[in-house]
């Protein structure tokens, strides 16, 4: 069996929806495990109502709930009530091998680098996303899309290493190719930071066991020819949100279009099919999770507003990875591009160097 | 009458497409003329295709063309006898009142510094784009989407200010609501010069006749709060092309969902009507037409895969530009804001200081 920790209470849909998503991932897997943390009166209810989850559920109750507006600095100070920080809790005392929480993203990358620590040599976790790609069933990775608003090039070479790691285990591909996000696909375009760090990537592609494809664009992103591109926290939450805006504004328009008029609605209805299907193509809950990247455990972020199916799609994501055991591959991996890094950064920023030397140097949540 | 001067051999689908875009705009407006740059033999007789353009434009000859991959510094340096180069000096020497070039942004941007010159104060010029907006006909703007590949504080202050001047008078909005573009909307995220320009742009409202309406994020793009959205040129160009990549993708699958089988070709066909004006509201060729902003002189960059129709649509924007003579308004507005953050900048950072007033820090092109 595999345990997976769920937060219980941070979704916009309450726990019904966190609840039948752990139901609708057991139904089809056997070898799942959950500890639910929570109200435990409501949690209990919830449970019996679904009998794929006796005997495979323990509850773990919390009095607090970390609010979608609460910020992490508080969090960390006075959050050890709530089912977050529980949750958390329980991967880091090895009580399940991932965690998954629908609640506010920063409370939980703060919680999660409190609890579980950055992997030796990890300058800054990150936060890997899933994308629709033209490959028909296949899913691109984006990452950073939003643990940090910076990233210098070693930072960039880090997710580059943690992302392939991921994309290997997650999507069973032996050899992701790698794109890092710029302006132009050019070698003079750019910002300096990544143009150094296109270097560095190329330099660590055997090592870290990916095929570098050089620089991609913002219309790349659902690219056949890529499956991990690398950019900043900011750079990647602004095009996931843009994303997530354009797709929304057709689909609205779409709809608006195809009940306007009778023959509009005749239409809509032979082509409903289709429809369903482009749906289906696109549907974000079959994308949901965004998992944490440079932490000593797995955590998956769940949309806040996932409903059961999105629940059940960041559940599968999370047994998958613990399963897979690339957490201890890549701590390996990233150990020994640290090191590289860090006499890198001893010939040309000695205060810099030791200061990430001493851990100073931690991550500036967005 | 008002003279665009067009760079008739830039875009990708050559330059019968740029006259005949041309000819569309005559046919509509009669109060427009036009100097043409581009290869004679080849212009003379697409100009005599068209009754519409006889009387009302000149051609001036150019025996070179600058290629999608030239790099703009050899432009600066070898470009003088290329179509674009004439057409923006035309524009400086008083012949038009406004360019159009489908051509090279990078090598359109640097000539068109180096011709016209940057407005006194401005640091970096920018480029506005136009996006679809969920108001019906309203289009909304996002700057800089690739003039430059950062932005400090003061820089994105200059960007609100010009994006609103261009806004206000291409769209006849007397006071545009700019938003910051960021990663959350709360106070406390995003990056510091950015938390700063929110500051700046704030005070600056009431002088810039604009309403600053904060923080927006990347799915805001199309909102109907907020009319000019201001970012740096790195973030607003991988912005653009991921919406752009989106859209394609969505129409894409749903193109070949109603063409995979018969019933779904019937829905497509009950359906045209909707799908038609799904197509007309969300053409990029109504949006087509990116400004440069921060210059002496109106220069509008047409996509470079524009047909006619797209292109007329930039050669109208153009127009309504030089009409509205807002580029002297928003001079005189950028001078008075360029004293204050001088002042500014000398007291935190006597040497940058020193070299703006210099004007030695340029464009770092992207």
């Amino acid at each position: 069996m595999t345990t997976i920790s769920v937060d219980a209470m941070g979704g916009d849909e309450g726990p019904s929806a966190v609840v039948e998503g752990c139901a609708l991932s057991a139904a089809k897997n056997s070898e799942i495990a959950f500890v639910l943390h929570g109200d435990e009166a409501v949690l209990k209810n919830l449970v019996a109502k679904h009998p794929t989850l006796s005997g495979i559920s323990k509850i773990r109750h919390c009095a607090d709930v970390v609010q979608m507006d609460d910020k992490p600095s508080q969090i960390m100070r006075r959050g050890q009530e709530t089912s977050m920080w529980s949750c958390v809790t329980a991967l880091r005392d090895g009580e399940a091998q991932a965690a998954v929480s629908c609640g506010n993203t920063g409370a939980l990358m703060a919680i999660s680098i409190l609890r579980l620590r950055k992997i030796d040599g990890v300058h800054r976790p990150a936060i890997a996303c899933l994308w629709p790609s033209r490959g028909g069933e296949k899913l691109n990775t984006l990452l950073d899309v939003g643990a940090d608003v910076r990233a210098d090039e070693e930072s960039l070479l880090q997710y580059a290493m943690m992302g392939a790691a991921y994309y290997r285990n997650a999507m069973g591909a032996p050899r992701p190719r790698v794109g890092l996000l710029n302006v132009g696909t050019e070698e003079h375009k750019g910002r300096t930071e990544i143009k150094e760090a296109a270097h560095l990537i190329a330099e660590a592609a055997e090592f870290g066991r990916y095929e570098f494809v050089g620089f991609v664009e913002g219309n790349d992103l659902p690219a056949t020819h890529v499956d991990v591109i690398v950019t900043d926290g900011f750079t990647g939450n602004v095009a996931l949100k843009t994303a997530e805006g354009t797709a929304k504004l057709v689909s609205d328009v779409l709809r608006d279009e195809l009940t306007g008029s009778a023959v509009a609605k005749l239409g809509a209805l032979f082509a409903s099919g289709s429809l369903r299907r482009l749906k289906k193509r696109m549907d974000p809950r079959r994308m949901n999770g965004g998992v944490f990247l440079g932490l000593n455990g797995t955590v998956v972020k769940s949309h806040g507003s996932a409903d059961a199916t999105g629940v059940s799609a960041a559940i599968k994501l999370a047994f998958t990875l613990a399963r897979s055991g690339f957490q201890d591959r890549m701590a390996e991996r990233i150990a020994s591009i640290a090191e590289a890094s860090q006499k890198r950064l001893a010939e040309r920023d000695p205060a810099t160097a030791a200061e990430r030397a001493r851990g100073t140097t931690g991550t500036e949540a967005s």
